[in-house]
């Protein structure tokens, strides 16, 4: 199933995507899905990020390959980050380059949206508490990145968190192709098959250190092929079997 | 004027405090802060955190002596971080000591609770951003810092960021006096007239990097005197013209 959020009508719906169609929900998706009759078309709704989080983890260095095209040692335990709120982005929305910033890149990631609440919770049990996946493009001012040593100003930027197309609840997350293409030159080319830590890990493991909400991201790094993006480039985030996310450097 | 959230007959409420009472608002304290005449005793009040941020964005390294006392080198641009929403704690909240943890430290802070929606502002233009002040403790374990090189896992478990004990809307932040007791013993005291980086510069500095909404937090840096609490301590944020921060460590 696949769960999208949307503008339409100049009202903030959330919906079940069904080929050229989106079926109405009547209620956000973190209880009970049960889509009503009501069926509009997909293009006469401006898609919204799929998810509102109250906070954005991310893995980094969680693709083995990646860790070493950056020059970075494989870490032990996951290296986590933040981003903010205020940096997410709808599907189609505009990348904003900011001024002074020398190379801006894209970075493909997976992200898991979850459920409900959760806190401390085993491997075993993550399953329940994720809602589904959805792309997200980790965008990422390299340069300050490797001013500051500390990642979060890099990364944190107005519309530096492309999100969407839509939420996939019935995939399994374990053995996915990631691709990004730029300007339709395919740049990220891998599966989510390597993975140094695993999603019911990496869950878990956050899971010990902060309470997750409905609606938040676990996004679980990126793997190899980063690279610079330009004014005026189409960047798109394509993971198989939930769709492709595109967006705009301006 | 002091801006409290809190807890009273079983609903939240915003209130001016006004000595030993509390004078209730009929709504939060973002647009027009007009006081009815109902008063309860602050005694009666469970003081909550006096915002509801959707991000808490830290600087780092912005006392001289404390950057030297950690072998950090003084950066030449602010560097930021963020806690997550989830890591706020109450006054008089208990501070978990997460199993695993070899070295929790306090890190006392000058917190600016910004009062609306605000991108891209001049120096000049800060003031009018700003709701009030508030105490932040930068709750750290140290070991995991150390580790991680990021900050963000050893900065963002529940309760590392006890926020209170209310908002001070009307002082001079430049020259306040800033100290932490540890079981009654002072163990920081020092001045925000040593920061490197100004109130107005930082404001800015971030503002032209993220959105700010009502509510969000930025914390200006620890003063140095840093060091480790133990299960049972009590430690004690208390800023000139503000008041005192209390929380237990559990």
């Amino acid at each position: 199933m696949r769960i999208a959020r949307f503008f339409y009508r100049k009202a903030i719906k959330w919906g079940i995507v069904e080929n050229r169609d989106i079926r109405l929900l009547p209620a956000d998706p973190y209880k009970k899905i049960q889509a009503g009759f009501k069926k509009i078309r997909l293009n006469q709704a401006k898609l919204l990020p799929p998810a509102i989080p109250t906070k954005i983890i991310l893995v980094g260095l969680n693709y083995k390959s990646h860790a070493k095209e950056l020059g970075m040692k494989i870490p032990k335990q996951p290296v986590i980050f933040l981003k903010p709120p205020s940096s997410v982005l709808a599907p189609r929305g505009k990348i904003i380059y900011p001024p002074g910033v020398k190379r801006l890149d894209y970075e493909a990631e997976l992200a898991i949206v979850i459920k409900k609440q959760t806190r401390n919770i085993s491997p075993a049990a993550v399953k329940k508490c994720i809602l589904g996946y959805t792309c997200l493009n980790d965008v990422t001012a390299r340069d300050l990145q490797k001013i500051d040593v500390q990642w979060i100003r890099a990364k944190s930027f107005d519309t530096f968190c492309p999100l969407g197309p839509w939420i996939e609840t019935e995939i399994n997350p374990s053995n996915l192709r990631i691709k990004t293409y730029l300007n339709g030159e395919i740049k990220q080319n891998s599966s989510t098959a390597g993975f140094i830590f695993k999603i019911d890990y990496l869950v878990s493991f956050i899971s010990k250190i902060m309470t997750l909400y409905p609606g938040d991201i676990i996004s679980t790094g990126t793997p190899p092929g980063v690279g610079p993006m330009k004014i005026n480039d189409i960047v798109e985030i394509e993971i198989e079997s939930i769709g492709r996310l595109k967006n705009r450097v301006g």
